[in-house]
């Protein structure tokens, strides 16, 4: 049984726990607060990031959600996420890096740790200015998604792919925490209310991070 | 034609580079310098970042270098660089996001920006204590380095993969910097020693950033 350290308001597992979810493979949830940097888990992963998959019983560890990613694409047949011609797989991880590294860096990660990491592990406020920073990113990457839904059925093209739970998962975390103001944006809307009424998508849309409260319209599939 | 858009200190670009280098891709360079966001690169790539690859003739767009590693790996059988069983490749690309990410965070990417891009597009002095830090955030990684190749050949296991050239392309990056103290790293200074008298490595080492010089020992492949 596959075992998934992660927490709640991880984008990166979030985009893995989609895939696992569209390509039906099991695993158990281990809690890991990357910020604690508990030794045990360094150990396991000198990153100290989460997600880290752990098979116990066949010795394996997978660590670092784009290999993980990789690597039940590669195992798992069942609904492919990187799929199509070279240049259209090419598309998929250009779109996947875009949600991972920028949007992260410009809009999820701010708040999380302004948000989430400060008051979980320092009880200090956030900064209002970071805050604002990442909400006003967060509103020039939802253009740029409204522009892709112009153009295509889905972000990479005319399936569903990799590309969207990763961009799923960076926007639901970021919605969890406040950080998007969805009107003007009635395209990419859609496109996520569709997602969030996935199977793979409902349960962690359930979940909660202690001391941290979505907004009300947070879990609601028709907000 | 390929046309590859970068500039001679990336190590994104350098990696990309090695890689094509083994699988005998040919390629022309085009010069770019992100930081001066040139309007006709940023309606390529909204991201901004290089390397971008283009293919004219065939109407093919290439954005990332994760993407782009990954595209020729499947698309040139010569000299597979992210090869092995699903957990191998897993390993390799849990390594290149290793390097990719946390190397380029904590040591690359602090002396690119203190010691390059200050002087080339700002004219200004670097910061001696982000520079002192990215100088002790080397000697750990190169520690880590050590250690992975006291257990294997390589740093993934038996053979060379994507996980050196990732490696090699952001230590090559710092060294040019002057960011690497070799002392006391015996065994990864002969690892890199081997990569860098390798027919994909010899052209990098000749080229030169303007404004800013390498220390001597750098393209001497027995420093």
């Amino acid at each position: 049984m596959w075992q998934l350290y992660q927490f709640p308001l991880c984008p990166f597992s979030r985009k893995l726990r989609l895939l696992l979810g569209e390509k039906g493979v099991g695993y158990e949830l281990v809690r890991e607060s990357p910020w604690a940097r508990r030794d045990e888990f360094l150990d396991m992963n000198p990153a100290g990031q989460v997600p880290v998959m752990v098979d116990a019983g066949r010795d394996i560890l997978l660590i670092d959600s784009t290999a993980i990613c990789e690597y039940f694409e590669e195992t798992v047949e069942q609904a492919s996420l990187i799929s199509g011609t070279a240049t259209s797989r090419a598309e998929i991880r250009r779109l996947v890096a875009w949600f991972d590294d920028n949007f992260f860096r410009e809009v999820t990660g701010p708040l999380l740790y302004e948000r989430m990491e400060k008051r979980v592990a320092h009880r200090a406020a956030p900064d209002a200015r970071a805050l604002r920073e990442a909400m006003k990113a967060a509103i020039t990457h939802l253009d740029y998604v409204d522009y892709l839904l112009d153009h295509r059925q889905w972000l990479a093209g005319a399936t569903m792919t990799l590309a969207d739970l990763a961009a799923a998962a960076q926007i639901s975390i970021t919605d969890y925490l406040g950080g998007i103001d969805w009107k003007g944006h009635e395209q990419t809307a859609r496109w996520y209310r569709g997602l969030k009424s996935r199977p793979s998508f409902r349960p962690l849309l359930a979940e909660r991070m202690e001391l941290v409260s979505p907004p009300s319209h947070y879990d609601n599939p028709d907000f």
